[in-house]
């Protein structure tokens, strides 16, 4: 299969690439890096991405940056950078991206654990993450030709946890080619409308 | 207690005022009508929201518009209604009403069934109901002073079901003054972080 990846550089997205890699023909997608540049910001970078790799049969989405802090000091600016980014940028990718996959294609999101886990200063996370999770299961009930997609909500990775460990005390972290293999049931199996969770 | 009700107008925000009117000192706002008048989507009339009216013991959103729309005709911008009214509008609300409220206060908000059970037409309503509940799961943990946050996610109301029972086969609508007294445990009880749930 032909699998667009996005954020293919960060470690998740490399990691994913690792697991799908032997599998299928991938395209990496990356702000800055890969072999094709996009902004999921916008709605032009967005569109010309899919014009320039043409169809593909599967979309995997492993970015999207979010807002950290105290709820005492979130304004709704701070609030908004990850409403436009992670979120209306995921979803952003899966609106555009349905109309160029083939038939029994999928699409693959990133939300994460602090949907159901929250923590302090997280609240903008758990909005985010809940949000795509909501988006997944109505998505999935409507698009055709076959088409599915699910999100994978993994937990802390582990070669993130010097910038996020202290912000998560007793949080179990796991290595990214554990939830890497989230993605890999993801676009090889035939569920729809899933979250798959990954936790240690 | 002092309750300030936005989107009191409406059809849910009646029959809250009426099963909190007996009980409390109720101001009501809402975009056209009221004792006060705001936009929730704008940062400013929050704000003059809060200046015209003073500290308050209790604040409850029954507001906020979505995008309805085949997800396959869904672009950002048809999705961005959502995400900017009934989400930020509703978390607008409460990262500026933090600051307004006495100790002990109450914030309440509004998501909807469609967040845990999707319709076609309705994937920006179940993004932004799961967004909402995961607001509210994480801003609960942080508020300081005693403060409360909860969501309550009312099924169709049977005053509504002429709009939205075609779009809804099989649900069972519930009166909004049932959905009503789910506003009436948020704010007299002693709950936080939760998501009150009205069906039938």
């Amino acid at each position: 299969m032909k699998v667009l990846i996005i954020g293919a550089s960060g470690v998740l997205g490399q990691a994913v690439s690792e697991a799908l890699g032997p599998h299928h023909e991938l395209i990496l997608a990356g702000r800055h890096s890969g072999d094709v540049r996009v902004d999921i910001t916008s709605e032009e970078s967005v569109a010309a991405l899919f014009a320039s790799v043409g169809r593909v049969d599967a979309l995997v989405s492993t970015t999207g940056s979010l807002h950290f802090g105290p709820l005492a000091e979130t304004d709704s600016a701070r609030f908004s950078v990850g409403l436009n980014d992670k979120l209306l940028g995921q979803v952003r990718l899966a609106l555009i991206g349905q109309h160029h996959l083939n038939d029994g294609g999928s699409i693959t999101l990133t939300s994460g654990i602090l949907s159901e886990e929250p923590i302090r200063n997280g609240a903008n996370a758990s909005t985010v993450n809940a949000a795509l999770e909501g988006f997944v299961r109505a998505a999935a009930i409507e698009l055709p030709r076959g088409l599915r997609i699910n999100a994978v909500s993994p937990t802390v990775l582990a070669e993130s946890w010097e910038v996020y460990g202290p912000f998560m005390a007793g949080f179990e972290p796991v290595p990214a080619r554990r939830a890497a293999l989230a993605y890999r049931r993801s676009v090889d199996g035939a569920q729809t409308g899933r979250v798959y969770r990954v936790t240690a």
